[in-house]
Order: structure tokens, then sequence, then C-alpha cells
């Protein structure tokens, strides 16, 4: 079969590569579509390895038919060869063929595309992992969601204004172009300052409960002290910079907690239950319209290069998918 | 009755105050012994206020006899007129009375003195919700333990050990002198590098899963790098410095927590579940003496001055107690 694999000049190709071989419990899985992550790109720059046993090309997620399974498989799960699924992967889905546990997929939401459906595991699985694993988000509560262009926040924020939470978001270009998600308060941060915001909404008595965020930069720290006693400070990526100066006084006189947090390094067990919760609390929400999958383009497998360059530009509101066969 | 209080000048003085009014569910102690805490420093100099409803003076704990209760406590508890029991309180410890819930009190442990009693309930329960319900320690984790020679410390560390767990400290004194608490490891940081040796440890596949951390300063963000992944860095105080600077990607990369916790602002029901713990799962391992409560020195109540000095020179290993009658 064929699949992305990345150049000693950190270039791409679409090369040969052997065909996967199922383990216990797996199923094999002929890709649709396979949706991009940022992840992806630090891999490919070495710096974000996959985790053992998986395969050295990149890809998260996929959409696509089962075509094969194992007898553990068949025994365990209520999937058939034909059923067309989505599948969250430690890596591999740039390819023709994948093969994953069988409780790593989930079925295609109704009212779903194959190319949006591609786009649903990663996001929605890391949305669910952050706003109620980690961050034991419940109606009522403010979440701060760094980044409202992004293609996670697509997902977070109408999830969370789905299960009832106030969201303040953040942007770096135009506040319309994210109005259909839903936040309460979209501040541009070209223009205005986020600490100076949130010290505002503290003082009229709506203080951040949690915030999730994926630029860091010193603007954490700045943050810190006007967010709500007992506050989740959810850090999944540092866009802005890695480094940022914290006064502690601020963390344990209000119980603060900062929690790094990433999908991909947690256990099987844990990962499989998130998909489960996705599927009998979440699918619903995705089948009325209440969350969609934001899916920015489509391109062809063999231009997963140009592909990348929409993310390193950050051109991108809503996910990037690449289109297999 | 009499009380201690704080001057203008931040001197103190033993004076008369009102009686106690029990409110529903409360007992009132006859105050025999009244443990110091750091956070009373804090108070009497205007930075950590008592929450609502409690006295103005200082003081989180108590040992005594009950010699009223209102019919709610009599229902409710098992506690009788007479009993002696320890207490942790919102404040108001340095009296001659004190009126607390009946589910704030814990009978007084097995082998233990009166005085000893008044050292338990602030330090236990810290020592519980740091080690428990914070850092979700279990038998085979390693701990550090900040500032081995302090009051936290010589509970924390028994307790520690008690329960499975691999101890590292640091002390500024001869280490000689904690050697009765039983760490594994003692850095003696005048003249050892903590980082480094975390560093070393961690090479030597020994990092940390939870550090419990009164000092904070740069050496928190200098140590981050070599935790164990899916460490929980509990910060209780900042007493080498309030500003860190961190490098996000740590957090990230290997889901560390970094979590503010005070006892004093937890919920009255946790405080209560607490207790409740200490009393079933701790009591019988203070009553054999695996867990001690080390009290420095005891000092009469109108010495409370004094007593706070040793405080501020950071000359105590373990609590210093004074008695009221």
């Amino acid at each position: 079969m064929k699949a992305i694999l990345v150049n000693n000049d950190k270039s791409l190709r679409w090369d040969e590569v052997p065909n996967p071989v199922l383990t216990e419990d797996e199923v094999l899985i002929k890709v649709e579509y396979a949706a991009l992550n940022r992840a992806d790109l630090l891999q490919r720059e070495g710096d974000y390895p996959p985790p053992e046993g998986c395969p050295e090309w990149m890809g998260l997620e996929v959409s696509g038919e089962i075509v094969e399974m194992t007898e553990g498989a068949k025994a365990k799960s209520n999937y058939k060869i034909g059923d067309k699924v989505c599948a969250l992967l430690g890596g591999g889905g740039y390819a023709e063929y994948v093969s994953v546990k069988y409780d790593m997929c989930m079925p295609v939401p109704e009212n779903c595309t194959m190319a949006e459906a591609a786009a649903i595991p990663e996001a929605f699985a890391t949305a669910y992992l952050k706003l109620f694993f980690e961050g034991h988000a419940k109606a009522g509560d403010t979440l701060l969601m760094q980044a409202g262009a992004s293609g996670l926040a697509s997902v977070i924020i109408p999830m969370a204004k789905a299960f009832g939470l106030r969201v303040i978001t953040t942007v770096i270009s135009d506040p319309k172009n994210i109005q259909h998600l839903g936040a309460d308060l979209v501040v541009d941060t070209r223009v205005q300052n986020l600490p100076e915001i949130l010290k505002k909404e503290e003082a009229e008595g709506r203080a951040i409960d949690i915030a999730i965020d994926c630029l860091g930069g010193q603007n954490l720290g700045d943050c810190l002290p006007y967010v709500k006693y007992g506050c989740r400070w959810i850090v999944i990526a540092a866009l802005a910079g890695a480094n940022t100066t914290i006064d502690l006084k601020n963390i344990y006189k209000k119980n603060i907690r900062i929690v790094g947090s990433t999908l991909r390094s947690r256990t099987p067990e844990m990962k499989a239950e998130i998909l489960s919760k996705l599927v009998n609390e979440v699918w619903e929400k995705v089948a009325n319209g209440d969350i969609k999958p934001t899916v920015y383009k489509v391109l062809p497998i063999i231009e997963a290069e140009e592909a990348h360059d929409i993310l390193y530009r950050g051109e991108n509101i809503g996910k990037v998918v690449l289109k297999v066969q």
C-alpha cells in the first residue's frame, strides 16, 4: 500500500510501505479521509515520535470502511465488515489502510459526511478530555478557550455551549469569522489585552472556571491573578512561547491547578472510555446539529505538503482533511 | 474569656473577648493546648483573613475537653460532655474556649498527650489532603517533600513512609536532625543542588511522582524537567519566592499538574471527610507509633509572641504548642 513518508529534508512523499498486520482485537480500515493535526507537524519535525507499535507515518484520525476483522474484534464489538467508522489512531492515518483496535473506532454519526467524520475523533476526544476529564466542566461554568479560530476551538466552543457553559475566546483575525461557533465573548487580542479583559470580567463576577490554552507564553502568568477560585488551567501546547513566569501565591491562595494534558499519551483504557462517552453523550448533539465538525478544506493525499502548509500558515478555520481514496 | 489579640503594631496581647456562642451542630471546647501554624503569622500580618463567621483571633487547631453541646451535636455525633478531643478550626484557637462543629473534632488518638493532640488536626489533615486527595499517593510512589525540618514534614514524611512511599526531602540544617523521620534521601540544599539531584534520580529511574512544596521560587521551575510523567506538584506556600518561570513544554508533554492547595479554604464537607478518613485509616498508625506528632516546644499562651518568633526564626523542628489551661 501507499503512505505519506517524510524525506530527510522534511519534505513529504507518497510512497510504498508494508501493509498493516492485524494484531489482537484489531480491525483493518480502508481509509477514505485522514484529518490533519498540529501534532503531525511536530512529528514531521521529529519532535513528537509516535508511540511504540504504531506506524512511523503521520495521521491521528481517519474515516473509512472496515474491510477486515480479527476474531477478537468480531467477538468483542458490534462492528461488521463494511461498517463505516471513524477512528482515533496512535499514528499511521496518512495511508491507504490502517489497523486499529476496535475500541478506538466509533460509528460515523448521523448527518456527517465521511470527510467530516475523519475530522471528529482527535478533536472531539481531545475536547471531551479537556472539558470534562480535566476541566470538570458543568453548566454555568465560564470557559476561556484560547485561539478561537483553531480546529480544536471549532469543536470545544460548540461542545461547551451545548453543555451549558459560558465561553470567552480569543482571535487574531476578524471575530466575525467565528461568530457561528456561538462564543459569548470574543476577544481580538490584536487590539485587546486579555489579562485586562479577564480582570474586568472578574470584577463583574464572571471570572473563568476553566481555561483551555494552546498558546501559553507570558499571557498565562498574566491572566492567573484574575481566574476564579479552583480554576483549572489546562495547557495543551505553547504556541505563543514555552516560558511563563507565574506568581505561586495565585496558585495556592486560589487552589488553582495548571494541568498539562495531551490526548496521545493517555492509556488505551482512558481513550476507549472517552470514545465511548462521546458516542453515548455527544453523538446525539452532532446528529441534531448542536455540534458540528468544521472542515476548512479537503485536499487529495498527494497534496499533503500543501495541506501542512495551510496549518503552518495558520490560515485554516477548522480542520484540514486529506482525501485518500 | 481571654484570647490572644493583635495590636496595631502587630504585637500580641492576652485580653478579654466575648465568650463563643454555639450555633447549630456545634460543641464548646475548653481549650487545653493550641498549636501554631505558619498561617497564624500570615493572619497576624493581615495577609490571611479568617473565613466568615470565625473569631478574629488566630489558631487553627486545639486539644481540650467538650464542655457544652448543642442538641444537633448530641443527636448527630457520638461525643459526650467530658470527652477529650482535638479539633480543626477556621480560626479562634488561641483562646480559653472555642466553639466548633462536631464533625471538625476527632477523638484524641491512643498514646498521645494532650499537647501532642493539639499538634495533630491541621498538620495531619493537611498531610492527608496533600498526599491522598491531591497527590493520589500510592505505595511505591516517590515523594519530594520540601523543607524536611518543618512541622508539616514531620507528619508527611512518616505518613508517606507508613503508606509505602519512597521519600526525598530537603534541609538547610544538619540532615541528622531529621533522621528519625525516615526519609530515604535527605538533600542538604546548602551544599547540594536539588534540580541536579532530581536529574540524577530521574536518570536512574527514580523520578518523583509527587512534590509537596512550601518553598516555590525558581527552584520549582528548575526541577520540573526531571519529574515523572503525570507528576503532581502541589504548591502550599512560596517561602523561597513567589515567582517561578516554568517551561510549559514540560507541563503538557509529561501531563504534569501544578496544584495549588490550602486546607483552610476547603468546603466543610471535604474537611469533615478528611478528618473521618484520618480517624479510620491513620489513627491506628499513630497508636502503634508509626506516625507521631512532633512537638518541638510548649510555651504558656501568654508567651504567644515568643512562640511566633520561633517560627519566624525557623528554628523549630516540629510543632510549637501553646498551653492555655
